[in-house]
């Protein structure tokens, strides 16, 4: 594979300048205003967005979702006919693969994330898995294929979004296909009529605007699967497959911002430091935060479901002058934020820890 | 007032490349990708998104409004004390008046919008000329000035977002104190509870997060207004207001997105190219479509409303090669996009066409 697949970005990382190609996707991706950390729920058009390529205008009266492959009886499916099938519900924390990405040096030239992009949701549809039984999987399936109606170029190569599950993951009785997000219908750019919701997946596993399902007996090597979202050491680097969400925590940062720079400025007194803390890979067990390099253990609250953030807080009492807060969350693996950039060429799961620049005066 | 104030942004217009300090601003600030310019309504989540300062976190039980200065009647009044006066619904085109803001050379260094800070919503709430008419408007008034709960710094200067309308402005029947969008709770980031809608007006007038109205005797000389948001010719000239909504048409970019250069393919034959054009200065007359330099009428659609969007369309047959799009709208007071930037010191109203570059292949 090194050598024959297509670079996933558009040039090599770079120490210079952000680029308009950057600017101009900054501008159409969405991310998560930290304030928004408030919240258990994130409010519908705070979530973060990624969109690869068009957010599609699809007919739902036309729709139809085909579900084949390695299976018994292929399935077609309207939009009435899902909601026929059993519906589950389930709240879900999101984060883009590639959150964190601008802050890495030398940068990968890809969406430029700060540290946003990020939501929680409650998703509500049909279980992958009541369908796939349904349709009946062959012995020999290895893995379940999703591909999206949205079409575009990367890396010279044309394509309709596509990403596979391992048989396992597709058939997790949380994977849900849904149609609705936190009780209304489906947003567009959230890929009505219809998406794939993976909890503790980064993003890209949660395939938007779903055209067909197929089950296959063979490794599916599309370019988002085989190319893309991959941690490599350099364009040569086969590397390895993106999968779940690295334990992170984010702060809202206290006080008021400076419009321009968003410096913070708070008055001397208490205050209570508050954020969010997650993991894919098993819960959060520990949250610290950092006040000048000096590490405090926070109150951590209950999360509402098994995939989703938690709430954390630590009264702090500021002193006069300027200081650094930071926080770092530890998870159920052992896994820890580390305090300096693990980088990788396409800038995939940067989770070093934040840091906030505060003036208390 | 040369001179003594402070200048509105971080520094001069550069040549240079974007800032750290401008990324994070694209980062937080949402635009409108331009494939949402489909719809009629944009949906929720899409619709353009500029925050000066922190989303605040409004506990809607304690809220009150404050209606006061040179009235008759001072008035406090509850969520659900609103909810007891006339409501009116009013579908509202609304645009950054920074959009298209990096696009100007030399750059103004502020919220680097491309040309997507717009979007159309159904805003419902209390007329504010109602309102005005319960406290009693004093016979010396002059100007209604609007504050908001939402606290920063900017230029050093402390301060809550304020803005004020000339009294006539404020009687207009169709300004709300909106308490919904789009059917639906106002969401936290378009003003919760209650936000301020000037239809026809650049967005900087419909104040979110509304904490107080004032009716003043003298001009209004606030941060907001005496200083930002003005057509300046460079930082000693006091310059003139942003008011109403210049003139503009965006076009859906055609065929299918490259993700990172955004370029645009398509098949030869024929497409109908697709856009809406607007202006707060008067209804939208013609819109004209350029093909490699060479404009032709479009049709145009009915608007929703006297201060909504028109539809345009025009069919094109696509020869292969490359090509240059273009659409500029004229209103009915006869003002027309223009071709070349019309630069000012703050970047604002921008409405220079935009071009679109497609590869026909």
């Amino acid at each position: 594979m090194p050598g024959v697949m297509p670079t996933p970005h558009s040039g090599e990382p770079t120490t210079g300048p952000l680029t308009a190609e950057e600017l101009q996707l900054a501008a159409r991706n969405h991310s998560m205003p930290l304030e928004a950390l408030l919240h258990d729920i994130t409010p519908p058009g705070l979530h973060y967005l990624l969109t690869h390529f068009d957010i599609p205008h699809v007919d739902a009266d036309t729709w139809v979702l085909k579900i084949g492959g390695a299976v018994q009886r292929p399935l077609e499916l309207g939009g009435m006919a899902l909601r026929t099938r059993p519906r589950i519900s389930v709240p879900v924390t999101m984060e883009c693969a590639g959150n964190g990405r601008s802050l890495l040096l030398p940068r990968p030239l890809s969406q430029p994330w700060t540290l946003e992009a990020v939501g929680t949701a409650e998703w509500s549809g049909v279980p992958l898995a009541y369908l796939l039984t349904e349709a009946g999987v062959d012995p020999a399936a290895l893995e379940v294929v999703f591909t999206g109606i949205d079409e575009g170029i990367q890396s010279g190569v044309r394509q309709r979004y596509a990403r596979s599950l391992p048989l396992a993951e597709a058939m997790r009785p949380d994977v849900v296909l849904a149609y609705r997000m936190n009780g209304n219908p489906l947003p567009p750019q959230h890929g009505y009529p219809l998406r794939l919701v993976v909890p503790g997946w980064y993003g890209m596993a949660s395939v938007k605007w779903l055209q067909s399902i197929e089950v296959v007996t063979r490794p599916f090597d599309g370019f988002q699967q085989s190319s893309g979202y991959r941690y490599q050491k350099d364009a040569d680097d086969a590397g390895t497959p993106v999968t779940r969400i690295r334990v992170r925590s984010l702060m809202v940062p206290p006080g008021i911002p400076d419009f321009f720079t968003r410096r913070r400025i708070l008055p001397p007194g208490p205050v209570m430091l508050r954020g969010r803390a997650w993991s894919g890979e098993g819960g959060v067990e520990q949250v610290e935060v950092g006040i000048d390099g000096e590490w405090v253990a926070a109150h951590l609250d209950q999360p509402a479901g098994a995939h989703t953030w938690r709430a954390w807080t630590l009264p702090w009492v500021a002193d006069p002058g300027e200081h650094e807060l930071a926080c770092r969350a530890t998870d159920s693996t052992g896994a820890v934020q580390p305090l300096e950039q693990n980088w990788n060429y396409q800038g995939m799961g940067n989770n070093a820890v934040q840091r906030v620049r505060v003036s208390v005066e």
